[in-house]
């Protein structure tokens, strides 16, 4: 099968590989429909450091089952289904509490155990904890995108929401125009937001930003956009502040913007480990601080059927598609900001 | 009167000064009747550089109401009051919202304009949002310490435990034996706790904590601190870290200890601006950062009857009093940790 490897930053490669197999009872192959590039795959494209063995690439997919581990039990051959970008076994003490991506069996793509899944095949662990089966939709539905969504992007944006309480009448502003900060806009009217700030420059993507649902744009960035934010709330500051960015800059914005007893919600996997939460940034404003890896696992089952039933649209933030072949020219798309997020086809 | 002031570290003085008087006609003159001696007092203790001018200190206090500015109308002379350690009119937006520490009008005790609390008189600015009045109390009751806890360190310890969730059938960690820990153990247990554990190794300390209902003692710090309570909870950790201490290794104590998807909420002022929060501490696990200075003044109501019903005794964290012309013995005696915490009376 073909799958995509990087060897260092900027060097994605597709190479042809041996076709994964069932190696534990518990695995599925499922045979990938449509695969796509996050936003997190380019952390490594900037800077992984050149080896002789690839990485195995790609965490998101929606494929066809083509093959059970003996105590698969939850799922068919055949069946259409949703891969969440970890894989958990959904039973143990921390998939209960809806904390999945801290499941105490589970893990993530990428290692060469696992694989990646921008490829042909993929060998999914703990498939029945792991895969959702959508009933009724074939290769040809229209639905594809926004289902492939609900593998990360989408229910990224809906974790960051979901953690930073938001609800009826509040106030949310998010940092970051990528397609996670999209979905968070989007996820925090379909919560109840009253009014959504969404602070980003790139006027295609702010623009999605407002047909899913953000009532203000905010190009400026640093103290003016800080200052930008204060107007708009009538110097009190936002509710809740959706941080989909990871870089040091948009986590200053967002303390910067904070409401007393506010929250602080991050997706963007930040990529600093020190950062300031002292009397002067969040505690002197009783600002909390929440986030992390979302547990897409646990929003599938109530994510499905508003895609399918069309009240949602998160796919749109795919604006552009290539085949497996293809797939470097992807992700410099990404890079370059000509892609929001790209497709992956087969 | 008298009034306490800090030149320096180590440098605690009682001077006469000129009675306080009405200023604004929100104002209240109040005549102390019991004062103390705060854990966060002890941060200028140790580092106040040298001055001319010395630093009015106290924020604590219940006592008489003396006189009143021509628009103070929810009370009147002769009530007996309790004094939240921030003064704030209840009213403006984030009032109404429950931080009162953030009051746009509001403000701290211990400069020049408004003085400090460890004194014979004070004046109190916005009387009628700041000030509450225990009806039926004179002094001599013997709730009197139970009743100036609520002016600080029992209500910042009860704020750690709200801001952190704490509900029926939780298991926290208080990380932490003093007087504000101490009192996170009470609070925590008065809001449902089933497990509460308590780090710290001053046996008498941990002997009241286990009178307020901790239900195991961790004296082990650091990496063996951290084994020790992660073996308590069967490798899962603590849903909620209260963080009493304000200092580095106790921040590093409650993320090692803080359990996927719980929270940690800090108390103790923080004495570092920068402090880990990236993948490896707090995002990879989504455990949620909270807290801040306690907004007393949003649960004074509900904690006034507790007191007066004597279904809690938080007054029993005080182990000493010195009159007011001795502060500075109170103070050495907390810094030698002899005392827990000091009454100061008149």
């Amino acid at each position: 099968m073909k799958a995509t490897f990087m060897y260092g930053a900027g060097d994605v490669r597709v190479e042809t590989i041996p076709d994964p197999t069932i190696l534990a009872p518990t695995d599925a192959i499922v045979r990938t429909v449509l695969a796509c590039v996050c936003g997190s795959d380019l952390h490594p494209y900037h800077s992984l450091p050149h080896g002789e063995l690839g990485r195995p690439m790609g965490h998101e997919l929606i494929g066809i089952v083509e093959e059970l581990g003996s105590a698969v039990t939850n799922l068919s051959k055949g069946d259409f289904v949703i891969a969440p970008f970890a894989f958990s076994d959904n039973t143990c003490v921390f998939c209960r509490e809806g904390f999945q991506t801290s499941c105490i069996h589970g893990g993530f793509y990428g290692s060469p155990e696992v694989g990646g899944l921008q490829a042909e095949l993929a060998r999914i662990p703990l498939a029945d904890g792991t895969l959702v089966a959508v009933p009724g939709i074939d290769e040809s539905s229209e639905l594809l995108p926004s289902l492939l969504t609900l593998s990360d992007v989408y229910l990224t944006g809906y974790h960051a929401a979901h953690m930073g309480r938001v609800a009826s009448g509040k106030t949310v502003t998010v940092v970051g125009d990528g397609a996670v900060g999209l979905s968070a806009v989007l996820a925090s009217r379909q919560l109840g937001a009253e009014r959504v700030i969404l602070m980003g420059r790139h006027k295609t993507r702010t623009d999605l930003g407002i047909e899913f649902g953000a009532t203000d744009v905010v190009a400026e960035r640093g103290k003016e956009g800080i200052a930008k934010v204060m107007d708009l709330t009538h110097g009190e500051g936002s509710h809740i502040v959706i941080e989909a960015v990871g870089l040091m800059p948009a986590y200053e914005q967002a303390y910067g913007i904070v409401r007393p007893g506010g929250v602080i919600s991050r997706v963007g996997v930040p990529q600093y480990e020190e950062a300031p939460i002292g009397f002067g940034s969040l505690f002197g404003k009783n600002a909390t601080l929440t986030g992390g890896p979302a547990p897409v696992r646990a929003y599938l089952e109530q994510a499905i059927p508003q895609v399918l039933t069309g009240a949602i649209h998160p796919g749109r933030v795919f604006d552009r598609s290539v085949v497996i072949d293809e797939v470097s020219a992807g992700y410099a798309a990404m890079d370059n900001r000509e892609a929001l997020k790209v497709l992956v086809t087969f």
